[in-house]
């Protein structure tokens, strides 16, 4: 297992909980939970592995995947009282996640040779479309597009990611920067209030 | 033509009326009506082939599949009134859609070589991915998160037909016992209002 | 750049202000303006390509087709007073985008040698499905279901490009023309209120 693999992991796991705190919050049963809590976790790079026609499926042939988001689930379940505020504690693995899939999309899509253009957009999508997924399948508005700055907290980290790689940065200097970079501008965004403009009549 | 491919188009079939019912239900048009019970009936297979990568997606390569959905779709309208209370029908036609592709799937996975873990998973994408599609372009919340053991049914029988096929039974006996299992539970458990528990706080 | 190049970014032209003029009318942020008219745009022959299993998809190596949206939304956000009411020119750059991508999905459908049966529906899943996704993300019920005449005008024309094509009619005036017939009785439809027939009991 390399460090990449535990880098995914750990996004899938902070993806799982808030998945699963956003199914607990919805009163949906056991597998209910489990079902959101694996698509918020798994949707996005499985869309960005379908467009890119990568296969196996990463969670198909790697099964530490299931095992992290059914221990995820438990967890969120056990600890849904510990971990406070549900939605505070929702809000933050949420970002986290958004982070680290937004430069794990990015790095691939610079592995597979796309334009830089593209290799943004398939960050973007690894680390929004799970939770798209989630929302719709809930029935509600998808978070992206009505809250504070969201996925442009992932391009801002994606863009940065591939200047810095082009500068030649060290690799996990850089994952790491650019990551905690997403996390930190959504984190300010949604303390600040920031937002993008909207332009109705 | 296989009796695998029979048992195929009869999920198809239960699958494509129960989505007809469901759309005349909700008011639909004609076109509406078909489309309905078009990805309904093959919205979870065409998950399945993209996700482990088998081209041609069967619908595309054998018209049996429309037909059989074209058929269904005709006699779902002609006998709507026949057919006795529609929720009721459509609950049990769904029941049916549920077992034999669960198996379906399963058997699938089997066939690929993927761990069991992946099988039980995608006999389960392909018994109730149609219906989260039907559910989510109707603006409804999927069946499959609020209502009665519905999945936890599919795992049941998919479970039993690993364990089953790695003790050699006869692969038919085992289809038909697995299936109608899958169908025998969800009918009991919605019968006797069997749920699994849910974990707000 | 070939002829069907140029075809095929209008008709993205088309869905992407029809998809952005859809977000502004929705309130959404600039950011959410663009995703919806991205996938407005590219949702349709995205899903086809995926469907057929063609790679990579067209939008990830012709970056053309990310500058025409780009340009299409800064042209939306800053025309929507000129534009006139939104929902009646969201309608025609509507039309005119399930013109030209039934007939594109169509020809695309031939060139593969499938049944002319599954050219067509490869026609309006190009055409329409760009649009669910719009709808289904937006949390509204798709178009597609409850109003006038929409996908039976894209099996109209795509029926007599097949016919046409059989018929050894030059392929660029069959093209402009089922083109315009898509379009037309989708706007005459709109225009006299033509309905399908339901069935509700």
């Amino acid at each position: 297992m390399t460090i990449f693999n535990i880098w995914d992991l750990a996004g899938t796991a902070a993806f799982a909980i808030s998945g699963a705190l956003f199914a607990i919050n919805k009163k949906m049963d056991g597998f209910g939970i489990f079902v959101i809590a694996f698509v918020t976790a798994v949707g996005g790079g499985t869309l960005r592995d379908v467009l890119i026609n990568t296969y196996p499926i990463t969670w198909m042939s790697d099964l530490n995947y299931i095992y992290t988001i059914f221990i995820s689930v438990v967890l969120a379940i056990l600890l849904r009282k510990k971990i406070g505020y549900l939605s505070r504690s929702l809000f933050l693995f949420d970002a986290i996640g958004l982070g680290i899939f937004t430069i794990i999309g990015t790095e691939i899509g610079i592995q597979h040779g796309f334009h830089s253009i593209i290799c943004v957009s398939l960050g973007m999508i690894t680390a929004t479309f799970g939770g798209v997924i989630r929302d719709t399948l809930s029935n509600e508005s998808p978070l992206i597009f009505h809250r504070e700055i969201y996925a442009t907290a992932c391009i801002i980290g994606a863009t940065t990611f591939i200047v810095l790689n082009y500068l030649q940065v060290e690799v996990w200097v850089n994952q790491l920067l650019t990551t905690l970079m997403v996390i930190i501008v959504r984190l300010i965004a949604v303390r600040f209030k920031w937002q993008l403009p909207t332009f109705y009549q």
